[in-house]
């Protein structure tokens, strides 16, 4: 027959047991802590027509994007994000949600971008929104959100925030509002490039005095004093509505008693055309060097093109499977093997049908009990055993109905147990 | 601005909070009783090789699989089901599994096949194999599995197995060997297309005496009595190994005591290739009209085209879309609003970060708690706490540390409580 090599796509991986547990139980907490929200999860599919992915990407996504044409002909595309099908899924389903709708949504996306360390082809996003709320508290809900998720996560870490609308106005007030958006990716470099990486980028868009005024404003979060820095900023670009929010926004943050871990920072830009208000960062402190684990921001009209009605919102996306390397380099992820509670033994291949009854029995006592019908002997099974990181294998007597333990680490076996008894040694409940 | 009408691909849905949380309630349960086995969740990549996928595939699959070239020039394609991919996972990791390895996936497939009632071209399929042993005692332990599991979900059904082997050896002791695949194919319409239909297909590729004798052989099960057809099947084909090993099932299910609910049925082929001892499908006995919801079987080879040493296994997949639509018909689907235990109000909007800081009191205390800050009074925020189904609505009262409860269902208020009380209270633990 024809061999074929068995390998995956570039840029993709299998998940074995212990690392989609691991995976998985990172999610769990992360979904809980979201629950604890009133957030609550949808999902949308993994293909969409091209138009509606791409009607807001730009041309570096576009060239990333997995696109093709399916059978019946129409022009189709893999979702490269959360965002944009969400966009989609609110103006589709306005009717139908209850506003403000807060949802998170944890998935695959796909970009055929170059791979290199930590980087995937497919990986999960792990997006959660409030939308149809301009509210300040909105604002807050989200950072608190991505504080309090990230914290009991990955220890200490600290969420930089900055104003879209400010910087645009200090940027105005320089003359330079038309080249904003130019100036805000240039800026957004910052910590990738460097403080003369980007001044040379910046002049060689801007004056050499306006660069140098550009930097200086976007140095003004250096101290890490919220208080100091707002002050500062509005020096520099005058009172309004965005630094109220920001001052409002600081209020909140003594108020709820997490002002510790928030910082102001204007070189905090975020690339993205679509985000209009407040912006945000998030850094683990002892890993500073493998980038944001957690950005988002405010955005004003989420659903423009696909509805005539603006639909406002907030949010943040956590990059899992940085978030997973950070966690395994820092020594808090819990690798779980997922064994279970115990094997029943079965040496005896007649007697498969009374070890499932058996087996059933620790079952429906709430452990979760696996049947080794394989070993042709105790030895081999005791190794099968510990190679499966099980910790008990259960040796049924089917004349007695009762049962022997053996205790796989300490190599001990206790013999002669009634089902509670053995149970209830399992479950470490046993009290004798 | 130019608009693009929110829609999705026809077969391809979105699922609100209500669906998804409905979902994966379902999906809980069925994981649960998979662990409680011992199986433990993989995952693979959504796009792989073209090659690696349609290694296997029939001219059918082929013509409904999402295959494109990608950027880097490569023939990919979209999974279509789990099989393969277990089969291309198994050949590729053989050296890190613990044999026999058993394994469960629940994940999305596509298909670009003709939508009808309860298909998709986008669904959840939900896999569980035993691979690396040849025991009887595998195939039952994935029988009982079935069994134990959807029992639980779906109340009364009923498993239709049968044996390929035995099947095949009966029409080689007709000379109609060669015509095997064809003959299982068509047999397998039975369901469908009633007996004369079978009959008529039959009699279009062998002789009239021998499309009788594969009627009478398909009838044997008409009884329902296991014992009883077996003989029947024994005398028309011979002993073999294959009725010592029904045989044996037999044994299983009445030491294990679960014979109820198991129908030896020569009616049931499979219409897959790679099938090649026990085979069957799982009906919900109110439902009889909806087709299977679990089918599978044992075969030889799983690796075959990716590995010089085949892998033997067995196996079943749940078709979960099917099988929630049916729990929906029977009135046993658990729909899950999902909603926070309680909402904590913020009327004011200088109060959002008290709020947060009130309402993680709650949360510490294990509740799921929202903040409403939309709502400007009481009254719209008690009747935005019903349509989202919150129960309770909290009223801080930030001068004396105390909280006001609602009631939303019972319209009552509860005043002055201190924050142990209210969690109490909420959580319906509140003996006062």
């Amino acid at each position: 027959m024809l061999q074929i090599e068995p390998r995956v796509l570039k840029g993709f991986r299998d998940f074995l047991p212990l690392q989609e547990l691991t995976r998985r139980e990172m999610i769990k907490k992360i979904e809980a802590s979201f629950r604890s929200f009133g957030f609550l999860p949808i999902d949308t599919p993994a293909l969409e027509y091209a138009e509606i992915l791409l009607g807001k990407g730009g041309g570096e996504t576009e060239k990333q994007v997995y696109r093709f044409t399916d059978h019946g002909g129409r022009d189709v595309a893999l979702r490269f994000d959360l965002t944009v099908p969400f966009a989609r899924f609110t103006a589709e389903h306005r009717n139908e949600l209850i506003m403000p709708f807060k949802r998170y949504h944890i998935a695959k996306v796909w970009r055929g971008e170059n791979t290199q360390r930590g980087r995937y082809r497919e990986f999960t996003q792990c997006d959660f929104d409030i939308v149809g709320s301009d509210s300040t508290a909105a604002d807050f809900e989200i950072l608190l959100m991505i504080r309090s998720t990230l914290q009991a996560l990955a220890d200490s870490i600290t969420i930089r925030i900055n104003h879209r609308g400010l910087f645009n106005r200090f940027l105005a007030s320089l003359g330079a509002e038309e080249k904003s958006p130019e100036i805000l990716r240039q800026v957004d470099k910052l910590a990738k490039i460097g403080r003369d990486g980007v001044r040379e980028l910046l002049e060689a868009i801007t004056e050499k005095t306006e660069s140098q005024k550009i930097l200086d404003f976007i140095s003004f979060g250096e101290e890490g004093d919220f208080d100091k820095t707002l002050k500062k900023l509005t020096g520099a670009a005058g009172e309004g509505d965005d630094t109220r929010r920001l001052e409002e926004l600081r209020r909140f943050m003594k108020d709820a008693g997490v002002e510790e871990g928030f910082v102001l920072d204007p070189s905090i830009t975020r690339g993205l055309d679509y985000y209009t208000g407040v912006v945000c960062e998030t850094f683990i402190d002892k890993l500073p060097g493998i980038g944001s684990i957690c950005s988002g921001g405010r955005y004003d009209n989420l659903t423009g093109i696909y509805s005539k009605e603006p639909v406002c919102g907030v949010g943040a996306s956590i990059g899992l499977d940085r978030l997973d390397a950070a966690l395994e380099e820092l020594g808090l992820r819990e690798n779980r093997n997922g064994a279970a509670s115990a094997a029943l033994a079965c040496l005896e291949p007649d007697d498969a049908g009374k070890a499932q009854r058996a087996a059933a029995l620790f079952r429906q006592r709430g452990l979760t009990c696996e049947v080794f019908f394989e070993p042709k002997k105790n030895t081999q099974m005791f190794i099968l055993a510990e190679k499966k990181g099980i910790p008990w294998v259960i040796i049924p007597n089917y004349d007695t109905g009762r049962f022997t333990l053996r205790d796989i680490a300490q190599r001990k076996s206790r013999e002669d147990l009634d089902i509670d008894t053995a149970a209830k040694i399992i479950k470490n409940e046993d009290n004798g």
